[in-house]
């Protein structure tokens, strides 16, 4: 990644519900190349996709669908016990749901990128990343999928013959072994824009994050993930955009 | 219709959710020829339509999307007021739905028959009939629309540039304008097998449907639908089905 | 009503559900003396009703349960169809609900006030406000009923033996009548903070309200409703505390 | 219990859900003395608890709250990840919308019972045990708690100083150490209904539960538990009441 000119910046959008609103997908729109659109489980319904759809047309940003548990009150965060089987059957009824969203919108949807505890699961749980794939691969094989950098979800998305892009965190710690510090403890949360951008500048330079204790590792990355719902979420995207871009690092979407 | 010698028989299934059983499925597939799946809005879940999918598949039944209001508390059948737009998303998404369980099954759908107080709206209601017509167009143009005989859903669908097939009740009284009587007046609903059966046999003889009050209409019909989630479903299906075959008149689906 | 020297200042809050906001109940909290808190049936949830009552004993504000239609994606706004005796157990259930989170956290539910559609429904029509009163008065005779201002909730509430009490509208623009100006008139809605405290204070003052196209009618008024959920919620209720007790007047809770 | 002449027979009935009807509870009626009814989270909604309510009436069964888990497609099967201190919300708010709807039905409702995942992790988990006795407390002293014999929930609910009884079931194996023998396990469920009442006769006339692998361990009961929702549920129920009572053993509630 020494050479890298160009990555994605992408954010979780579409995540409103009904007449609750979620983050400011707007102005995130303007800042990002990649949108994981909610698909109705942990947030979203057909008008909050509908919308979604059309304001990231209307940008210009790349669609992925952004699946996640069933499960509203908990925003997709709480592991809802389910069999790996279970989970490819929710997977495809919720990216299905939203490609049916987007044909009539008259937009693509270039990707799946899990949500929240179902993410976290199937980067850990190679069955649920297997599953999840397997949907995906069921759905269209154009779909490609965006999984966290190092994690379950990588390989086994592609043996089910997916394209696999991989994604960091801009605003989270790393330990030595690639994984993200857990929210628990000190540090773990890089709260402040510029130190997040530069430290995502140093990466990009060098292909290598730096990791909690001091020391880096090599990490893979074809994009960027901002947290669309925190409230720096802007800020943040806004202080990522301008740092990279700066640098000559131009933002643009993995998928075509 | 005179000359008919084959109809098909179709029926709601899939109507279960999460713990709780509705009709007798696996006994309805045996006797249609065409099923239409719920959605997950008025009925059913990705389980439950992974389940009817391959029941379905295995007894080579011809299976439709059968969208409903999010409302299963009324399991479909109460009008939730939304705007034609509102309704449009919402059949797209729920169509969608399905053809990502269907995909993961590795089943085809074949067609969409809107649900309850749904299709009762689109079949009054041209700007809902358009809506619905335009949602089906959107998601895919090999989609059939199996529409009630003589109603506003029908052009819709027909100016969409969607193959339209009509259906008729096996067990509702019509009246001389070729409306169902209203199930509030003494004789709408034909409970008695027999009855049904015979009618619709003259029904496919002559072409005309015997209305209320004496006489009959002309009227088209590619399908007879029976009801799934009846006590007596199953005991009307397997009649009419003896009954038509007796005759020379084989079921078959209307959509390949 | 001309010798008021106090009145209500009521709100909709608690109105969030899961992960999501809707406005800002802790600066609405800081305003109003009474609080009409969602019961889980159009907004609202256990963890929301227990910090929804909580900031409300703290801040001193009497606290209503506000029951409206289970429909979250409509905010409780569309009729849901349902018999009077549906709608009593709903809000028989939804009370219990909010009395249940209320004894958790120790405090004192006051009064009832219905929501949305199903107090516009409650307001003209006599069956569901009889339905309401009977719901209300069976959960507990020591509930208030807090009613729009000349609609059929208060002769139910008054036939029921239940205290009753009428809120008029700080922002909406009135009728002849009696009646609320549609919202798609103009001029129904009255977005000036100062217009609206202005045309408070002169109607409490005389007890006359301005009615569109000029004059004054007679009304009844214990309680004054700001809309919680509206950007200029604070604004407003800001603005019309601050015009109202520099004139002397009192906010204070109509029901002890 | 050497000398117990009565016991309690208990089932969790008011499992239907809009539609869909689960067991048969008009059956089960005329067999329990206690009935535990859903309360809108795992199972349930305002006309099914008005009609489960009215039918226990007129039948002189008393009545439990049955809280569990707010997740319908898992029937309150699965542990849903919450704090104890959001468990207590959701407990207060569903047994207060069962009081709601029993206060409008005009019964009382005399104990709590939970349900399926929540029971489980409240018999070993003391803080979860703790926060559903705080919850029943706060709500009512005047409830009692049915807790399965010998569990964790047994003195969180005496300590918060609530009634407490105890049930065993009908068709579970038991361990040496008291516990259920897990369902993975054969021999853990007793499907014949003539060898789960002859079991609890012998238990009923020794205080000794026979456990898996022999022996027999003492075991606390004031109720036994039949499941509502397995087909045999009426015969099993049937059979345990004419064997207990052709033995002298009355069945009757154990809260008054």
């Amino acid at each position: 990644m020494t050479t890298t000119q160009r990555i994605d910046l992408n954010a979780d959008l579409g995540e409103s519900y009904g007449p609750w609103q979620m983050g400011d997908d707007a102005a995130m729109l303007a800042l990002v190349s990649s949108a994981n659109v909610a698909c109705g489980g942990h947030a979203g319904d057909p008008d909050t996709m509908a919308a979604t759809l059309a304001a990231a047309k209307a940008r210009g940003v790349t669609i992925g669908a952004h699946p996640g548990y069933p499960d509203r009150e908990g925003f997709g965060r709480r592991v809802i016990p389910m069999a790996p089987d279970q989970i490819a059957r929710m997977v495809a009824c919720q990216i299905g749901s939203l490609l049916g969203a987007a044909a009539l919108a008259g937009v693509r949807v270039a990707y799946v990128k899990p949500h929240g505890a179902l993410a976290n699961l199937a980067a850990d749980n190679a069955d649920v990343a297997r599953a999840i794939a397997r949907a995906v691969r069921a759905v269209s094989g154009d779909l490609a999928v965006l999984a966290i950098s190092g994690t379950a979800l990588e390989p086994a998305a592609d043996a089910a013959g997916l394209a696999v892009f991989s994604e960091i965190f801009a605003d989270r710690a790393y330990l030595p072994d690639g994984r993200l510090q857990p929210r628990s403890q000190a540090g773990a949360v890089i709260d402040d824009p510029g130190m997040a951008a530069a430290r995502l500048l140093r990466f990009l330079d060098s292909g290598r994050m730096e990791v909690a204790g001091g020391g880096s590792i090599p990490l893979a990355a074809h994009s960027i993930c901002v947290h669309g719902d925190s409230p720096h979420a802007v800020a943040m995207a806004s202080r990522i955009r301008g740092t990279l871009t700066a640098a000559g690092i131009a933002l643009a979407p993995f998928a075509a």
